[in-house]
């Protein structure tokens, strides 16, 4: 990113407070850039994602995770076990990527989250497609069972084993193979990891269609496998239409190569979008081609502080109509989450305490001309009284630090104690209705039940945390929640997927003819049911 | 639209014009504004293309149509034939609407292009999803083959019987359910007509993501069934996006809803997708769920001549960097395209004579900041002499009419004789070359060789005119085009689908194994094969 945007907006936003909000007190990126970067709760928010998760995940202090097997009523299906045999077999397919060292499985049986863990005994790291077709070919004969793993970043324990599955990752399948400079087309191995992606193409003048917390750990295959959503879907929209195509190896070691670099591609149905957010239960994919759009020249982050949820939306609406297309994000938090980040994570809030935050993201080809677009809309939001403080930054690294408050949330939540996740898509003027409602449900058994996320697509990120793992807890949110959502119409996952642990909750979104059409896809595509099992579709009986 | 973008920039244009291209011939929106607007070549613009294109259709000097099954080789497969008992059958379920006048139905036997022709003996009418699905279920019972039809402006010949399948129209499913006015999602039935659908998100602030040419007749059910591309397809992308939820049914007439308003859904496999650009073979697409963006403030057109293909790639270069994210289409049109809509259909050139001409648009939300922005790129590619001549609009009508130029190329080429149609995907650099070599391989046997399309999305439109059907052409036309775009790794249909005429050709643009698996599909969806038969997949041996 190269900010451009800049003083005048800076200065026209804090003559616009002084002159509307007489009683607004301001803490400023002045005082800000005072303190030192490195060491300081600010600089913390400039470290890599990757850093602070997987330091989280091998933190001492982290308690063991029980094993999903104990904790689930989930029954092995009758795959086969790997044998010395196959051990062999996948050593001449993968010599010296066989891992069955325990200590370096530990971290691959258990997700981020550390809420599930399977006991796989094998991990594989294949570098090639043909590697991976070698392996799947295999499995598919002995009827062993897959976890396709990417960065292990998973929300809802999709990405790692419920039981003894093999787990196939793709670490080292992180090539790119090309980037065209004109059209913006990336193609890459699935195993890339989304922030050197990120690096690659804006050296070349490109972002990512994506971006998320996770974007340090996770591979682009994972993303493409759940459909992740993330902090730039409100500008640039959905996998479904940013990837080009797909490579992608199915159950039996058949690669289907849709790896077209074409915008337009009318030929016959469109098959990689069947694998876009299937979470690897229907194929493995392993190469990537995904349209980058230029990148801005110019970036603004807005954080805002909002009196109410109703004037979160009123300047929601406001900012689309001033902001138009440059608007690239529209996120919300709630106290409760700035609580979080400034108590466990230790950062900073640059702005007045509030109920509601707000982050706007502006993103142009025009510094001028976007300064002057979040200008008007920060003037008629002040002075409308929709917000009552706010602090505005273009510089990268303060942009970054800014983000860092709303991105770290999930991070802050984890440290807090055991956390219950519902990520959900819901009609925006009702969207906050359900965080108060569990507030008063749950009374003094939760620690915090907090709402945020991503408003200017309805997808709110509810959680709730309790000291440790509580059945009487779970057993108010669920099914709660989710009749909550469904009487509302609305998705009890709209980006996360449902893994293993919402698997049985699909059928408050869907009716069951699409249950049942899933399901018959998924036999076809992999008969033997050797994929990624116990994940994404319910358990049959 | 309501553009606002005005006199600044186009006092600006002409001042550069005169400052840097001295031999520049200009005919600006000032003179054509003294034409009359009716029954002049320039008022003949605004009228619908539903007026003309229909008007076309029955013109009485059109030609008998061969039909289908005399022309092409190809058998009927053996469905059942409509009995007197199906009839009744029909009466019971759409009453009044089972029509079997030959007159009536000779009007949906055969394609607007006038290149195919079935010989269905009826067509039916249902208003509902449910009479829908009670004749499918008939049908499928019966194994009655069925012919699903929106508009009947599809490119090729996937809209209109091979035989004599049932027509299913969706002439009457024209209802509006819903239109969300905060969020921009507007739900329909499936035979609403896009430009009535525009028309309706217009008045409430709101744009359809998709445009073109057809407008007037074709309906949205249609368009999501080819994945129709078209003119706003650089700014708000593909269908594959932009679809929120569809409400289908299956071939045994079963109700699959998956008509959701939500952005963001991740509950289990994006069944929807499936049916998206399947061509009415996998289900009939009776809903449709969409996401409209914001109305822009402004919208302005430009109107270039360049003298060489170099140019037009150069201009686009320059214009991705200067427009930025108000870039909303970039269309080409060689100079023999301008020939066929100045003398087929009339229309006047608003620009001095050239090799090529650019189209243009921006859509913004400031008309004064998008103003500096053309008026900038168009300083630096008229000083540069990327461009030779140009014209500005901003009023409404005159957008229209300089689209009208690139909008009504198709009907003109429908008047010139024969048309071979081909939509191809291929490398920008190298999409004009193939028109260049057609020329030369085709020689007088063929009246006119044109290139134009959407050149920002990578997509060609070859047309080539003869006299009449001509065997010869088509051998020196086919496969060579297939060939020679498959060896630039492009697809053979960019965005027009494979319907009857291209099916034969999917092969060029995918592999045996996406072959393999498409047909699993269609087994899987609609295992008697009674929905669209010999479209989309290739015949089987």
């Amino acid at each position: 990113m190269a900010p451009h945007l800049v003083q005048p907006g800076w200065r026209f936003w804090r003559q616009a407070a002084c002159t509307l909000g007489a009683s607004v007190q301001h803490r400023t990126w002045a005082g800000v850039s005072r303190i030192p970067r490195l060491g300081s709760p600010w600089g913390a928010t400039a470290t890599s994602p990757r850093v602070y998760r997987s330091g989280f995940s091998t933190s001492p202090r982290a308690p063991e995770v029980m094993l999903t097997r104990e904790r689930y009523p989930v029954r092995r299906l009758p795959f086969s076990v790997v044998s010395g045999e196959d051990l062999a077999a996948f050593e001449r397919i993968v010599p010296g990527r066989v891992i069955t060292d325990p200590e370096v499985l530990e971290a691959s049986n258990v997700d981020w989250l550390r809420t599930v863990r399977g006991s796989s005994v094998l991990l594989l790291r294949p570098r090639t497609t043909e590697e991976v077709s070698h392996i799947l070919r295999h499995c598919h004969e002995r009827n062993l069972a897959v976890n396709p793993q990417g960065g292990n970043t998973g929300m809802v324990g999709g990405s790692v084993p419920v039981f003894d599955e093999i787990i196939l990752s793709t670490a080292l399948m992180n090539q790119v193979i090309s980037f065209h400079d004109m059209s913006g087309t990336l193609v890459c191995q699935a195993g890339c990891v989304l922030e050197d992606l990120s690096r690659h193409v804006e050296e070349r003048g490109f972002v990512m269609p994506l971006d998320l917390g996770a974007k340090g750990s996770c591979h682009i295959g994972g993303n493409v496998a759940t459909n992740a959503g993330g902090l730039r879907f409100l500008r640039y929209g959905s996998l479904h239409g940013t990837v080009l195509g797909l490579e992608v190896v199915l159950a039996d070691g058949t690669v289907l190569n849709c790896l077209s670099t074409l915008r337009k591609d009318n030929t016959g149905y469109d098959l990689k979008q069947l694998f876009i957010g299937s979470e690897g239960t229907l194929g493995v994919i392993t190469a990537v081609s995904i349209l980058c759009p230029p990148k801005p020249r110019a970036v603004s982050v807005a954080f805002l502080s909002c009196p109410g949820f109703s004037e979160v939306l009123q300047t929601f609406s406001t900012c689309k109509g001033l902001l138009g297309e440059i608007l690239s994000a529209y996120e919300f938090m709630d106290a409760e989450c700035m609580w979080l980040v400034t108590h466990h994570l230790r950062l900073a809030s640059p702005v007045q305490e509030s109920p509601f935050y707000v982050l706007i993201e502006t993103s142009g080809s025009r510094a001028g001309h976007d300064a002057e677009k979040l200008n008007d809309f920060l003037e008629q939001v002040l002075s409308s009284g929709l917000v009552t403080d706010g602090t505005v930054a273009t510089d990268h690294m303060k942009v970054k630090a800014l983000w860092a408050l709303r991105e770290r949330i999930s991070e802050a939540l984890s440290r807090d104690g055991y956390v219950y996740k519902y990520d959900l898509s819901l009609p925006t003027e009702r969207l906050y209705d359900l965080v108060t409602d569990l507030r008063a449900r749950l009374g003094p058994r939760a620690k915090h039940v907090v709402g945020y996320g991503h408003l200017g697509d309805g997808n709110l990120h509810l959680n709730v945390t309790s000291e440790a793992f509580s059945p009487s807890v779970l057993g108010a949110l669920e099914p709660y929640v989710y009749e909550w959502t469904a009487e509302q119409r609305g998705s009890v996952s709209a980006e996360h997927g449902l893994g293993f642990k919402k698997r049985g909750v699909l059928g408050y979104s869907k009716p069951p003819e699409a249950l049942r059409l899933m399901q018959q896809l998924k036999a076809l595509l992999d008969p033997k049911g050797i994929l990624n099992p116990y994940k994404t579709l319910p358990a049959q009986a």
